[in-house]
């Protein structure tokens, strides 16, 4: 029996009833012979109320001291933990992201963990007891200022220490069962996927699936440690994300993983931009430069004719303000004819390495989305994803067609609620 | 202009608008010239809530996590005011106790400080911030573990500060207007104390009065730190406690400070000690053992005819039930008849280093006392204090009565409200 990390989201412990119940796994895990190390979230809507608060002080609060405000709330649920733990009979000691060793960089709010060194986690657990962890944040390597890790941190941090403990498993609680071939609020006969590879876990993290963060799966790869995403309301396997299945965990790699959908996003549309060389860059240089994230981009042929050419690009609504105004700036110099905003659109995405080596699923895709009467109007791949852009209406009915053109669908109605994961 | 350490209270800061206006004040003592390093304790009731969060998840929370839990208090409030404090255009940082230097020995929940290095807060103020601590809190020498300093420990915090930065003085932020000669919820036409000398702001303190705790006072007075105790609701001067009147503050030291008076202790009685050397010390060794505080103890000379004696003594309420289990477990070897315990008690006390020259003072004590209808259950003195103990019931009327005998009563009725100092 190995080193286990656990990691709790905030809605596992938004009461003391909570703190409670997750006490009693922790002790089970660690009664069944287990090193045990947990990550823990903020309660509830601790982070919510504090971010709240701090609007009321300052309209643009600082990051320094941000980090520092936020940072209270894991402190609060990681020594009720400890101390619910120890009420059960059993050794836990609390730490914090600082004293657990978790060094970051200096960009507060959304710190990369540079380095764990876990010395104190490591002797605490040798010493007998269970070890609570502060989740999301960290530490800076310059300043030894407080840092924080931005939304899903938590999960980051209970992978970085799982790597840097060369823990067996780092097993994610939530108030879900796992990852679902789709999301289950929209098509009801979404299944639990039991495994899955981090290449396509990726892929659906990028594409809408909010279970787990891109960057945390990304650490897991990277150091390959195998992430068990779980309910901590059930006793439940819940879905593994690995290299390979392993054990009795050997399942058939499927050919599709899941259909995964994103409202998120809003589409710019730069018409009649003149079709010819570095006019792209100069439009995502101008985009790079006002700091906004950029998902799917997409260019027509230029029709000859007219030597002009649309050039239309996805991104986070929230950012759609900041990139208009970006390239309302450069108009003249680009000489573009006019933006085209639109934020009333989704993105529906099938993933799954099997479409590698399966010739028809493209065109099965777009025979589904055709047969539901639903317009594509843009559309993106990769080696192991095909994403495609529809009006914003059409989403859920997308997703119920594409998962059941698939063969996604179960056989029974799943009685699952699905939300999000605290961070 | 030199450096200037700020406390505020629970009750200063209990809400955004509260810490907005803490914020205007410590920036007007930076535009004054003065460095400025501000300890903050935690907002209003925060320390209880999670108090109460901890009863809910386990009986008899753990030493250490229940500090780390209590810490998170004073890490809301400190980056809430660093971040209001900015938003009002001057730079500021906010700091852990541990980050400031504060180090103390490993009693976890009433720690003391045993040494303050403030490299960090030093660097911080010489770069021209505003540095903000919190207080309470500190780290323990051996285990790096976080500590608090138990009830007032802010205070402590701010006095500790205040001596390793050779601070000018240590201004203690409060919802009432300084040190008056009476509680004022009591005594309507109490005044405040201009200058109050160290000795007797100690004697005060041990006698009930709740503005200043004993430790912090002590602690000024050892490295001789002027305390000036304030409102942070007025611009109004408040009490100034140092050694001697300095520059325009020169003030004649009274004959008598003030009266103070304390409902919060009970009255033990051990009848029918066997008058004989070593009783004393069996029965208060066995209190001492039980880690009970004992206070006033008098002894009256044995009624020669039977050879016994009484002896009582006063003790907070709370620990009643634990010197009653302590004391009738050691029964048969000590030999006495039986033990009363009274609840109904109140202390007057009469403060003032005058009285050491001012012979007049006891006897003029007592005839107020008696024209006022007081009986007088138990005696004990200072040099510098006189202390009664009456029934519960004539505490208000005492205190009025020795206040107007003593010509303390201002010309006018103050206008305050008088409550706690939070932490």
């Amino acid at each position: 029996m190995g080193l286990v990390v656990q990691k709790y989201g905030g809605s596992s412990v938004a009461d003391a009833e909570g703190i409670k119940r997750v006490a009693k796994r922790v002790v089970d895990a660690k009664k069944n012979g287990h090193q045990v190390v947990v990550v823990v979230s903020a309660m509830g809507d601790t982070t919510d109320e504090l971010i709240d608060l701090a609007g009321q002080v300052s309209p643009i609060p600082a990051g320094r001291e941000f980090d520092m405000l936020l940072t209270a709330g894991e402190r609060i649920s990681m020594a009720l933990l400890a101390m619910a733990i120890k009420n059960l009979g059993h050794a836990a000691q609390s730490f914090t992201g600082s004293q657990a060793g978790v060094i970051t960089d200096s960009v507060h709010n959304k710190a990369r963990i540079i380095d764990v060194t876990p010395g104190r986690i490591r002797t605490s657990i040798d010493e007998g007891n269970i070890a609570i962890v502060a989740g999301f944040q960290g530490v800076s390597q310059e300043g030894k200022n407080i840092t924080t890790l931005g939304r899903g941190g938590s999960d980051t941090t209970a992978v970085a220490l799982a790597a840097a403990l060369d823990a067996e498993v780092c097993e994610i609680y939530t108030d879900v069962d796992g990852v679902f071939t789709a999301d289950p609020r929209v098509v009801k006969k979404a299944q639990k996927i039991d495994w899955i590879s981090f290449e396509d876990m990726l892929e659906l993290a990028s594409s809408g699936s909010k279970v787990l963060l891109h960057r945390c799966v990304e650490y897991a790869r990277r150091y390959n440690i195998p992430i068990h995403v779980r309910s901590s309301f059930s006793g439940l396997q819940g879905t593994w994300v690995s290299n390979e299945p392993q054990g009795d965990r050997k399942v058939e790699q499927a050919i599709i993983s899941g259909v995964a959908h994103d409202t998120s996003e809003a589409k710019i549309t730069v018409v009649g931009v003149p079709d010819k060389p570095g006019e792209a860059a100069s439009i995502f240089r101008a985009i790079a430069d006002s700091g906004v994230n950029i998902d799917m981009i997409v260019q027509n042929v230029s029709a000859a004719s007219t030597g002009l050419t649309d050039i239309s690009f996805t991104l986070p609504k929230a950012e759609g303000r900041k990139a208009i105004d970006a390239l309302e700036k450069t108009r003249s110099a680009i000489g573009f004819d006019s933006l085209r905003y639109d934020d009333q659109i989704a993105k529906i995405s099938l993933v799954g390495a099997g479409m590698k080596t399966n010739p028809g699923v493209t065109a099965a895709f777009f025979e589904a989305l055709s047969d539901a009467g639903v317009n594509i109007e843009l559309i993106s791949t990769s080696e192991i994803r095909i994403s495609v852009v529809t009006r914003a209406d059409d989403a859920n009915e997308s997703v119920r067609a594409v998962h059941t053109a698939f063969g996604l669908d179960s056989d029974t109605d799943e009685a699952v609620v699905y939300g999000g994961t605290g961070r």
